[in-house]
């Protein structure tokens, strides 16, 4: 069988052959990119999707807009709303998880051989998405503060992109946090080099101690000119439930139409169900304690991996310890002539019934192989010292 | 901004224009293509999704394996044998309804110019999908019997298509049904000319007086060396409900591999809320009877739109009484002196407070103007008279 040429631009990922291994008996895996499903409000979810098929069966069941289930629109207008972005409910498509908001961008947007700008790293998901559709990828460097918007603004003058795909808050896998003096320095750019900036957005809502700077998209409202530049992704996964597939995008009225277009013969729409029962959710007012909850749990777990980290690994490892979203992200250092490819490294740790995800695959460009992810998301806190404990045995 | 150029191969639908006048006050409407909610079986999909709550929240509500939720994927799979096809859980992905599986082949089959063979009339939505990748649609014309094979036999000799899309049970728009003869045909062919042949099939299920031939994928079994060249798309929508947006594609085994790396990277993987519902209600056996009822309720829809028709356009109008599935594909033929052109009548027929969809827009290549498609789904007998009746006004 001969298929397109696109999947030439795509490589299974190492990534998948690691996971094969994460069901060995007694691993503690800070491998996964997923929530704890401990966390999930089965209950409120129970009582949302029975309102939902009791109150509106067809509306749940039939067939619906491709934009997006009208209540559902209705309620992420006034959850952004929260957020400090102000958006009518006909500003935002639902999207399939936010994964279909990057494959409709992807699809829109990039004509092969076109050029876009991307964390380095980045999410492996938003790498391998936008390559399908022909594009050419440049990596910007990332800092504690985010990426690097002196050598941001330097590829956009020099590439020209069809557009910046940033993850500005507790980003997958840096988990940094773009510092506000950088968020405008993006939009300023925007505006000046015309460029269309998209802002991924599943961890901002999982911060720790203090809450993150305004979204990027927030920030259009203090920067002339900005807010027809950007396009901001967002979902229920990381906070509410992965399950139910819901992402949404906010953006330009030309974008948004073009990608309903295409989302048209991509799903037709998503799944009304999920909708439906999403809408209730957010309508039942149990999202606030849900947030809380999920917040001081996952921050406890951060806490616990930060110190067993410095514990156990010492002067062997570098890392920002994160102030929300999932991630540890780690540098080794080969101190004391240690090993410092993370690769050798995760082999050795599946010995010792330990895994984590090596960093290299999260590069578009220049993969550096002493960087690793660590999730601290899934692992209760004994577990992460006892794993964590374990990798230093295995360094 | 500028947008990729695969979007120049698609138009925005004339059929959406028409479907904005549908909430005009007191319209009967024969354009939709979706069944009926009313025939939803509510209370049995309330009962389904409590369950898989109660049962399997982690399940539900967690990010899932993209090629389907494993407990779905069995059902599925047995769901298949009471229809005559042999298929492992493994054999087969579930989709985000059957249109992601024509996303998926056009995203894992069709490079830019490449040929694909439709029906001449086809589904509208396919057209679009596979354009948008930049397939070069041939069209094959259908009679009372289905696609013809001895011109679909040529038109493969001739342009070595990619593959063949073909809906051959109560397609849509043709609610045509392709003879047992034809299928075996379509099965040699395939092996003479080693073609891959896709089968959608969402109407299938939807028989009134007598099942329809076993399908083609059934037929395999029948024609040595067939089995690994044809795709099987197949969904609960149009049976069960649409807003599950709960699809599946069984083919060969790289075919299927293939189309779950891009799935990956366009949704991750289908609501495991809805696939987890969707195993729950087939599970629980309510299905055998949901079927029967639609089935009775569309059959008797279908002989009073029948009946209605002859009654009110008499010779102005030919068409094929339908055997199953929710369309009338009918051809004005001017006689009398009256309109021939569907898209006139479409205009006038609005004025009188009845819609249908113009033919042409389902043809790929040389529309015929004279063609219409009414659906019998949505509107109960006395609504299907008195409709037909204001098209007779109308014509």
């Amino acid at each position: 069988m001969q298929f397109a040429s696109r999947l030439d631009n795509v490589e299974t990922s190492a990534i998948r052959e690691l996971f094969k291994l994460l069901g060995t008996p007694g691993i503690i895996s800070f491998a996964g990119g997923f929530p704890d499903s401990a966390m999930f409000d089965v209950e409120g979810l129970k009582e949302a999707s029975a309102k939902a098929l009791a109150e509106e069966p067809g509306g749940a069941l039939q067939y619906g807009a491709t934009e997006g289930y009208e209540p559902l629109r209705t309620q992420l207008s006034a959850f952004m709303k929260t957020k400090g972005v102000e958006v009518d409910p006909s500003g935002l498509i639902v999207t399939t998880g936010s994964q279909q908001a990057l494959d409709l961008l992807g699809k829109t947007l990039i004509s092969p051989g076109d050029k876009v700008i991307v964390e380095g790293p980045t999410f492996l998901a938003t790498i391998q998405c936008f390559r399908l559709y022909g594009a050419q990828l440049i990596s910007a460097p990332v800092d504690a503060d985010g990426v690097r918007t002196d050598e941001l603004e330097k590829l956009i003058a020099e590439h020209k992109p069809k557009f910046v795909y940033l993850i500005p808050t507790f980003g997958n896998p840096s988990g940094a946090m773009l510092s506000l003096e950088r968020r405008r320095k993006v939009l300023e750019m925007a505006v000046r080099y015309q460029a269309l900036i998209v802002e991924d957005d599943p961890y901002g809502d999982l911060y720790f101690d203090q809450a993150p700077p305004p979204s990027i998209m927030s920030l259009t409202q203090d920067v002339p000119g900005s807010r027809a530049l950007v396009a901001h992704c967002g979902s229920l996964s990381k906070v509410l439930s992965p399950g139910l597939r819901i992402g949404w995008m906010i953006g330009p009225a030309e974008l948004l139409a073009k990608a309903t277009m295409c989302k048209q013969f991509s799903d037709a729409h998503t799944s009304t169900f999920a909708q439906a029962t999403a809408a209730q959710y957010l309508k039942s007012g149990r999202m606030p304690a849900t947030l809380a909850h999920v917040r001081e749990v996952y921050a406890e777990r951060a806490r616990a991996m930060g110190e067993a980290l410095r514990r156990e690994l010492g002067d062997a490892i570098t890392f920002t310890q994160p102030g929300g979203g999932l991630f540890f992200w780690a540098r080794l250092t080969g101190a004391g002539g240690k090993v410092a490819d993370a690769n050798v490294l995760a082999k050795r740790a599946i010995e010792k019934l330990v895994a984590f995800v090596p960093g290299a695959p999260f590069f578009a460009e220049k993969p550096d192989v002493a960087t690793l992810r660590l999730s601290f998301a899934t692992a209760n806190v004994e577990k992460i010292r006892e794993g964590i404990a374990r990798l230093g045995t295995a360094l």
